[in-house]
């Protein structure tokens, strides 16, 4: 009998104990965006770092300027086994609205779903849950071998669900603490109940805020209109240049640096038979948008985006007005994709808009953030590993799938660190993550738990 | 000595009395937006009721559902003698912002200008300044003959600032005690202060508010940018094609029916030396919008418009939020001018709209308000005598001007009186209406009330 058997037997015998853990911490609400609920984050804190004593790490709660960070350690083997870098977080949405929610947030209870018992709790899954795998995968390690088959340094934030704040400056000012060869990352999907997936590619971001601004105060549309600019007709004519009839953005060199899907990629994305006619379906929506040569996934994973998020100007009362407003503003986000560069969107943006509206009209640019899109490199042994561990446990070949959204950390750690993440989550689309009723199927839980004893096992 | 000139006699030795009834109108402060001034509407009501009986006129105070109207009848000398209808209005705007105005706003203010001595109170031009001087017009009739020189009706509503939402009601209702063959109105301005002007066309207005839906739900742009419909950027696209390069409304039929203006009106126009450049410069703008083959005062008063007074959807608060909203809103107005039919406007907005929209926008429109543009009847008497009395009283032509905003009751006395309008005002383009510091010329006053007396002997 292997270890890595030894180890799911372990995992087996204590799966029982193993809900039960996840449930305890369930328990604790460990809302970070509320202040009412700082000392809970702080016990939600401790709660891990127990646990990880419990397993022979060495762990500890440290100061930031926002809630708690739990760092571990745990020596591993020594020798050639590898470094590994567990990132998660404690920190749970609000679970507001209370009403719509079927059992308390924060008494998690077991039901049954199709697809057996889940757990119904804010945070169920994101990120408790998840983390409570890979917690249960080291305990049965543990308990097999005494010790873990790798080196593991463990990262466990409070404060993803308010955008991490405090967490760069936390991992530079204790990189050499943090680096490893690899992290491993569950905060993430599978690509349905049957079919494991490492995402292995995240869009980025450059999310802007224009003003266009025009007379010095806001005018009699009978006085004035015929010779006066309006803010909001040369702001939506602007922005409504933005994207061509065939669904390319209009942005100079917008596309540039963009590299198109490998043929295998793709082969492996056909397969998947996203069924987007039934993704948009369920909110509502026929036909989908976006450039129209591309696949759905294609456009969902690694084409960049333009959307408006926020606009507003002039009267928006009951009734009418007849004002032109002295100023109009929008918010924009655009979503990338590697090879594109941030500070050139941004430019291209401001470029872009600078030249469509009328020579009288002030422009004010904010840049609330930007992050380039990630591609983790997919021929790694960590890669191979991750994709072998799930392929053993679901007895079905693992799917490389990206994410239409940012996960920052990745960045953080590849820019400061210097390392790729596997990002090995497995969470369903039906999830509720962030909404009422929240869930995590049991089955999930424990082909994830399952797959992170694999993975240590082939790392280690 | 012509009865005229005897009136214009009794008007000079009643000038300072005329002043001093004014002033008086002016400290009842008759804000008909604000219930906790319901009574003063009422006493000011009764002010306009108390003088017009003294000046021989049957008058009396009628209800509405909102702040009473003022009717009074003159019989005349009888014979062949037009009937006159006077409208004007006894309510004001708020006086708010207090702390801008540099004398209470009902405490009326006699101070120096640049024009000579000035009164400066809320009402002060619009409308208890331009209504006192017709009044005191009656009464140097009325002191110079002991009658009126016409049949008069007299109409001062209570509601005018608010949007006169009882007055359609009443003149239907009465409209055969109001029916006249001419009405006459002072709530306009001179072109400046050395040239008197008469009002001959107003622009019309069609207000919609226009609302595009997309998803069930905000979505998160992550996970949907490129699939799924974004309202904002589709209901930008859409209202970006509103006009073309050379400043024309792309909305098909836009333009059907309008005639151009005449030449001797054009030319007339053109020694008027408009400079647009001091126009918009005051509002701190450089360059006209509009039609780019078209004079300022065309564009400003024959030339339809589309503008946008309102937008909004998605998020607007501070920093970002990547959302893709389920909805987002827009109001627009259409300013017309004759020829325009309101309704095939509104109908042509709603065809634009959703033919540019994606099939997958649900579009909802509202309409607030439709009023078609209107030309006074430049070749009547009425126009002829009003054009003779300024001229006569102020050395100099008359010029006849258009508007660029509405005055909804000259349509209401067309479609339910069948009657024409005189647009025969006295105010200046610096008067500050509906501003702190509300003010008005005496001197303007003074030719006003004596154009007012001349227009009577002439009509009489």
């Amino acid at each position: 009998m292997s270890t890595t058997d030894k180890a799911l037997a372990c995992a087996e015998a204590g799966f029982d104990a193993s809900i039960t853990r996840w449930m305890d911490w369930l328990r604790i609400p460990s809302v970070s965006a509320q202040p009412t609920h700082d000392a809970d984050c702080i016990q939600a804190a401790r709660f891990a770092q127990a646990e990880l004593e419990q397993l022979g790490f060495q762990a500890t709660i440290r100061q930031t300027n926002g809630h708690p960070v739990v760092v571990a350690h745990h020596p591993g083997p020594g020798g050639t086994a590898p470094h590994l870098l567990y990132y998660g977080h404690y920190d749970v949405q609000p679970a507001e609205p209370l009403d719509l929610w079927t059992s308390p947030p924060f008494s998690p209870t077991l039901i049954d779903g199709p697809n057996g018992k889940r757990v119904v709790a804010r945070g169920a899954v994101d990120d408790k849950g998840q983390v409570s795998m890979w917690l249960s995968a080291f305990r049965a390690w543990h308990e097999a071998t005494g010790s873990m088959p790798a080196r593991i340094t463990v990262l466990i934030e409070g404060e993803e669900e308010v955008g991490s704040p405090n967490l760069e400056s936390f991992v530079t000012a204790n990189a050499a603490e943090l680096k490893a060869d690899i992290a491993v990352i569950s905060d993430t999907g599978m690509w349905d109940i049957d079919t494991p997936a490492l995402t292995t590619s995240l869009r980025g971001l450059v999310y802007m805020e224009v003003t266009l601004r025009a007379a010095a105060r806001d005018l009699h549309s009978g006085m004035y209109g015929g010779s006066a600019l309006n803010p909001i007709n040369a702001l939506t004519t602007a922005l409504g240049q933005l994207t061509d009839k065939a669904g390319r953005i209009r942005i100079p060199g917008f596309y540039d640096g963009i590299a198109d899907v490998t043929e295998k990629q793709a082969e492996q994305w056909d397969k998947l038979a996203f069924d987007e006619k039934k993704y948009l379906g369920d909110i509502s929506l026929r036909l989908p948008v976006g450039e129209i040569d591309r696949t759905a996934l294609e456009r969902l994973w690694t084409r960049p985006t333009a959307d408006i998020n926020g606009i507003w100007g002039g009267y928006q009362g009951p009734g009418s007005k007849t004002v032109i407003p002295a100023e109009a503003s929008a918010k924009i986000s655009f979503r990338l994709v590697p090879g594109q560069n941030p500070d050139r969107i941004a430019e291209g943006f401001r470029t872009f808009m600078t030249a469509l509206v009328p020579e009288d009209a002030k422009l004010e640019f904010k840049v609330f953030g930007t992050a380039p899109g990630m591609q983790i490199e997919t021929d790694s042994p960590f890669v191979v590993s991750a994709l072998e561990a799930m392929h053993d446990e679901f007895d079905r070949p693992a799917v490389m799938i990206g994410c239409g959204g940012s996960i920052p950390v990745v960045e953080s750690f590849r820019r400061v660190l210097g390392i790729d993440s596997l990002l090995m989550g497995f969470g369903l689309d039906d999830d509720q993550v962030h909404s009422p009723n929240e869930k995590f199927d049991v089955a999930c839980f424990r082909h994830g738990l399952r797959s992170h004893v694999r993975l240590l096992g082939k790392l280690g």
